[in-house]
């Protein structure tokens, strides 16, 4: 063995499970922003590598006196930015099995059970959500890989031979990928990736008070661009924006792209999970005509960094799309599926353990008591926003997301905007809360987002509180000579 | 929460320590290669998610029962296929820190730590490797992706605006990306997903007896697709071949391609590791001079999948491939790297934590003796080899794998590869060994790499016992009535 004998494991094993015990049972106890600043870690980091082993109580006083500092808590009750998330602690168990194991998923002999759980827990995920059976699942790391696969097998839907020829010094038409201004960016990524061009990824008007795509410019749009001769590759519709989680109507958008013959894309990454709810299974509904949809277990049903499900009609595009022949990965034909021909990815981490885990270790129940939690967390909130003085709310808030405002009077628009920017600052800074912004109509919002199962009423009283708190010594200070 | 209580949290971890550290202790009582029939654990596992939570012993005991015995052993000390890996168990510690943490490091703010300590680590490691300062590494999670990040770099490098406008509908050349036979599929696969088509990956001819790409055969097809109007976008060479470990030219190669202006990539994904050796330091020398390299740690470095590195020159223009403003995600210019912008990902794991503990758990000098001793039983199962009759060796073996066959006489080409093939197959069911292939000049050998930390000289004497017990019994059966 390269290191610790294995009587030292178990020990050191458990002094780790203490240590995150204690942190589970406050993170609430550090700072929700790290306090860093830029360099601090490299300085206090040697420069150069140690030349003989450590001790195992060097190295884990180290993370906790240099690493933890350095954390930013998503695991603290009150991170409310971007999509606030928690894992089930009984995945972080899975995760450390999966790296024991140290399987690699890549072909079905490589670990039989780890492509065949796969296969089940997104059959029973895929159940939940009320998708049809004609949608297969398979496990990637990001929703900016699932994302760009399932761009990917649009492009070689066009069948124009891309896989073979490319797409350069060819008389190709040019390619276009439709989105909105609230659409995520790995989606524009994924096309620049794929050699659209950022130019072709096209914005369709947003209606102003919904923020979801219009039917009827998204159809003008594709027409417009056919009669110039070029070609659809890509809608992409999304259900639960990452600025409001407004959702585009994509019941309507699958009839327009049905007629067309374009691929339609549904990105559910962060709301998909809310369809497990039956008052929130209308979310997907439209989706089920659509050719691929992409939701993040990791965003909201419990499990950490990183898993993320693509749901597929067409498996065997996806296959052409991307399987190759190696001769050192030559393997029986048994009739299975081997991941690695659906994917840029050839090495695949054993990531449908911690989703198993934490599906049996909640059941559907617990993961339903817990969205809706954050749903009723997120309207109560709205209510407090709404009904305060000052205050507004910049956006329809469905699900666990609520963008708002302080509009104090008397401030322009860029007046207004660095007001919410200082009040924002503020808050961040006592490292009470942390939360992020957005901006709609170009104007700045803040932004909060309730995901993490510590968050209780009262974290949320306090937020709200230092938000007011924050913004009333703004103004105070602006007043006051 | 939505799970067990914290007090249960300790006691269940404690329990995953104690699973994790019989398993290390015996990896080599299970059966290497999973005995498991298609459909086996699907047929196992209920066809429904259950409703109400279930408790841990229950999920536990499921664990044991139904996913283990699906496993493929890549801790066994006779797992001797595709690269055969093992993860200090330190660092499954660190992936469980990592799970618990669950921080996001897309950006530097969302855990400072996160970022700086990749750079710390990558640092420690580039200079462990002797490569050059002016590579900056950056973590990914697989080689596959970390090659298609530098061939993506590599596209937008030929200023032709790729990113913006895209590669489909406009007066473009054709693209070509110049690798060999032996080149891992990974890079056939980026190009086809960065659309520059599986017919302008040329495949350059190798030396017979060294499987390493010729020189002149690249300059005289570089200098022929220009002359035809095609533009080269990159040249990838090997270092360690995966059929093999062959490693390409990289210096005349070097040469080549900077008096043309190509990239040049270095896929060092095996065999970079084997460079900490002062023995092995050649193996990067002429990698000095390359536009990228890839190597992976979670290879031959004593970390669990995944994690891979890509050491680039031209960090501002991996920027300018990649990076995205959205409204969400605004930031401070605090002038600090938001490892977001330089890749298709946008969320990423805390990966370098692991790498961390790993090098300061082992030392310099731990990773290089391990090292030293699995080249040094590959050497040895090589001259075993060599002196049997009836046995050849395949190619060069310089490092850790070893390609082999068995060539009783009488056989044709086709009969002696199905042969070996049986052999294989033969070895591979006892449960005791697993070995993989590879084919040389279109023929089969047999491949067995060495990698895995509790690989005794003991174990590679069983595998070569069962090989020729296997071969003994082939010929027996094929000669006798």
């Amino acid at each position: 063995m390269t290191s610790d004998t294995s009587s030292d494991f178990r020990a050191q094993f458990e002094r780790i499970g203490a240590w995150i015990e204690a942190y589970y049972r406050d993170p609430g106890r550090y700072p929700v922003l790290s306090r860093a600043e830029p360099g601090d870690l490299i300085r206090a980091l040697p420069a150069r590598p140690p030349q003989e082993g450590e001790a195992f109580d060097a190295i884990l006083a180290d993370f906790e006196r240099l690493i933890v500092p350095g954390i930013t808590h998503w695991n603290h009750p009150r991170f409310f930015a971007y999509f606030a998330i928690s894992a089930a602690p009984i995945t972080v168990m899975a995760e450390a099995l999966a790296a024991a194991l140290d399987a690699n998923a890549m072909a079905w002999r490589t670990s039989p059970a780890a492509t065949e759980l796969e296969d089940v827990t997104l059959g029973w995920l895929r159940e939940m959500l009320g998708l049809p059976e004609a949608f297969h699942g398979i496990v990637y790391d990001t929703a900016s890989i699932s994302g760009f696969t399932a761009l990917a097998a649009a492009r070689e839907a066009l069948d124009l031979d891309v896989r073979a020829r490319g797409l350069a010094g060819r008389d190709l038409p040019t390619l276009r990928v439709y989105i909105t201004e609230h659409t995520h960016s790995h989606i524009e990524k994924g096309a620049i990736a794929l050699g659209i061009g950022r130019e072709n990824v096209v914005k369709v008007p947003c209606d102003p008070d919904t923020f979801a795509m219009r039917p009827d410019a998204l159809a003008r749009l594709l027409d417009e661009d056919r009669a110039r001769g070029m070609r659809a590759m890509a809608v992409t519709a999304t259900v639960g924006t990452t600025s409001t989680t407004s959702s585009d109507p994509v019941a309507a958008i699958r009839e327009i792209t049905r007629e067309r013959g374009v691929w339609l894309h549904v990105d559910a990454a962060y709301a998909g999970p809310a369809a497990i709810l039956p008052e929130f299974r209308w979310l997907l509904d439209g989706a089920h005509g659509a050719d691929s949809i992409v939701l993040n277990p990791h965003k909201w049903l419990f499990v950490p960094v990183d898993l993320s499900v693509l749901y597929i009609r067409h498996l065997d595009l996806l296959r052409r799309t991307f399987s190759l022949e190696a001769v050192y990965l030559e393997l029986p034909d048994t009739g299975v599926r081997n991941y690695m021909d659906y994917g840029l990815q050839l090495g695949r981490r054993f990531r449908a353990l911690k989703l198993w885990f934490a599906m049996r270790t909640l059941g559907v129940r617990g993961m339903q008591d817990a969205l809706r939690a954050h749903i009723a967390l997120a309207q109560e909130l709205a209510q407090w926003v709404a009904a305060e003085a000052g205050w507004e709310i910049s956006a329809p808030h469905p699900l666990s997301v609520v963008c708002f405002r302080h509009v104090p009077p008397g401030l322009d628009d860029a007046a207004c905007d660095a007001h919410n920017l200082a009040i924002m600052d503020a808050v961040n800074a006592t490292g009470e809360a942390y939360l992020s912004n957005t901006r709609l109509h170009g104007r700045f919002v803040l932004r909060i987002a309730i995901g993490n199962d510590r968050t209780t009423r009262d974290d949320v009283l306090a937020v709200w509180k230092l938000l007011r708190d924050a913004a009333r010594q703004r103004v105070l200070a602006t007043v006051t000579p």
